[in-house]
């Protein structure tokens, strides 16, 4: 999507290069970070310069294309790329076409094949777009929360996909951004993101949606979705299972939007999907550039006050609109039909 | 209550100073303030060093009883008292019983009403945390949302004086301080109090309620309240209506805790209760001291978006197990018994 006017992936082969937008200095600078072999590429997926499962799949895929490309050892390139974010199901499944590609064909086939994989990507966030976009209306007014926007894939997102298409449209959506404590991906990156479009939207307080609804400023609520459960019960950012049940309350129509990658057939229902704690530090201290610019880190609670840190919630399927698919919207409870080729 | 081990109230006359804890610098650091005369008293009600209900009461009383006692031209003091913060309905009923005290006996009776004024402010606080207390079982956990504990009153504070009073009693209650964004006046000012008296406590971000709910690790819920309606509809901090959705939900009770001086018998409705919105500034920047303790307002937005900033909310009387007075507890529809002598 736009950046200052230009259209840029999040990641993308340049040469011998994986290029990538440097999201640990987004919002505050846009800049591009080049990995000049699969080893530069592993560690910025490690130390998340890349990050959400769909743009982290395509790194790795283009990182094992690399691999190829320069005549290294892949076995121990394979690995190294499988063990820098243990859990994203999208980067072992690329790194394993790509493998295959490479070994039965060679570096042309493995770039091939790295690229096929990100065009994927786009292709289905775009069909995302297509089908959440006939869900909004003309000047209507959409709550999302985090970030599930294309820094996350290799362009367009999954839930602002709708709404970077239905403004293409000219439907002029007015999207109100969730801050997203404690990491704010709500403020930095979704505004960002939008800013970049030139979408109308305001951040608000996570507690603010309660009243918004209650005033019947939100029409629609679109969230992402780290992984789905074979029943429709959806694990997501904390706070996302707060908006729901909020939502349901005020009548407003409550969806995710996830490609069918994200779906765990494997996984019965939410309870057996567990929750990562995360560091108190996230919750007691906070981020940012000072009115000179300065990059500082302060602390914004009590100081001898700690604090519990839970980093996903589950959304139970009843409370789901639906969910918006590549391949269509589904009822939660059908979701498993999404999985069927 | 304790601060470092000694007992404070908010606010308290000495000699012909006002003193009063500087709130605008916790918890970061803990200072008297010292107001010689009652403009200095207006000048610290008007820049925040004192805060909330209950303690602007008081010190509004001790500022009119300055002026009696030093001689001053006590219209012009009344005028300028209630020039400071002109919604706060105790101000002007303590400046008016201080008034009449002084006019009919002179300032030694104006120094006797202004004390009167705020012993009557901790005993109504001791009241609701004895009839609270009664709710709080051992090892109970209680939620709580901003700040309605003793910075906000003239001592034990609302919501937080059941859980004080509790924890003298040996029940050994743990808190969750929702943070209390965009202010934080809950990871600020709740997680001080509470390690003052050493209750056990942490800070959760306010996604993470309906999170620790399904999980069944919230007993209770207590909030205070800004505007109690005639029907039991209650203004309070941006995110208590949210909280009390999610709380009846899971069947978690949700209590608001206030003295009968915060019940507007002239407010039909929640409808009637105008809701405040804020700066932009207050979402889109966070303050608090670097690491080597220096305060520092950093940005933690994207830069070119901005926010809406609703103060309030409006829990309806339906979404409320009671309201915790220093009369009773009363079911909200009916708080206007309440008033009654």
């Amino acid at each position: 999507m736009l950046v200052n006017g230009v259209h840029h992936r999040t990641v993308w082969l340049d040469g011998h290069s994986v290029k990538m937008i440097e999201q640990n200095l987004l919002p505050f600078a846009f800049q591009i970070h080049d990995c000049p072999d699969y080893r530069a590429t592993c560690r910025a997926i490690h130390t998340m310069i890349i990050r959400g499962a769909g743009a982290i799949g395509s790194a790795a895929g283009y990182a094992m294309a690399q691999a190829f490309v320069a005549g290294d050892d892949v076995a121990a390139a394979k690995a190294a790329i499988e063990a820098t974010r243990p859990t994203a199901r999208n980067l072992f499944y690329a790194v394993e076409r790509v493998m295959a590609a490479g070994l039965s064909g060679g570096a042309k086939l493995a770039v091939a094949e790295a690229e096929k994989i990100a065009d994927e990507d786009c292709t289905a966030c775009q069909a995302i777009g297509e089908y959440g976009a006939a869900l909004l209306t003309h000047n209507c007014r959409v709550a999302t929360h985090c970030n599930a926007g294309w820094l996350a894939f290799t362009d367009y997102g999954s839930a602002l996909a709708p709404i970077y298409l239905a403004a293409k449209q000219g439907k002029n959506p007015f999207v109100y951004a969730d801050e997203t404590r404690p990491r704010g991906q709500g403020a930095r990156l979704t505004a960002w993101e939008l800013g970049g479009e030139a979408i109308a939207h305001a951040i608000i307080a996570d507690n603010a949606g309660a009243f918004l609804m209650a005033r019947g400023q939100i029409d629609l609520m679109i969230v992402g979705a780290d992984r789905i459960a074979a029943n429709g019960d959806v694990a997501n950012k904390i706070g996302t299972l707060e908006k729901a049940l909020v939502a349901r309350h005020f009548a407003v129509p409550f969806y995710v939007a996830a490609p069918t990658s994200t779906v765990d057939a494997a996984c019965p229902s939410g309870q057996a999907i567990p929750i990562e704690e995360r560091e108190p530090a996230e919750v007691l201290y906070q981020g940012g550039p000072d009115e000179n610019g300065v990059m500082r880190t302060i602390r914004v609670a009590a100081p001898n006050s700690t604090a519990e840190n839970p980093a996903f919630d589950v959304t139970p399927a009843a409370f789901i609109s639906g969910i918006i698919t590549e391949k269509g919207i589904f009822k939660p409870e059908n979701i498993s039909q999404a999985l069927r080729p």
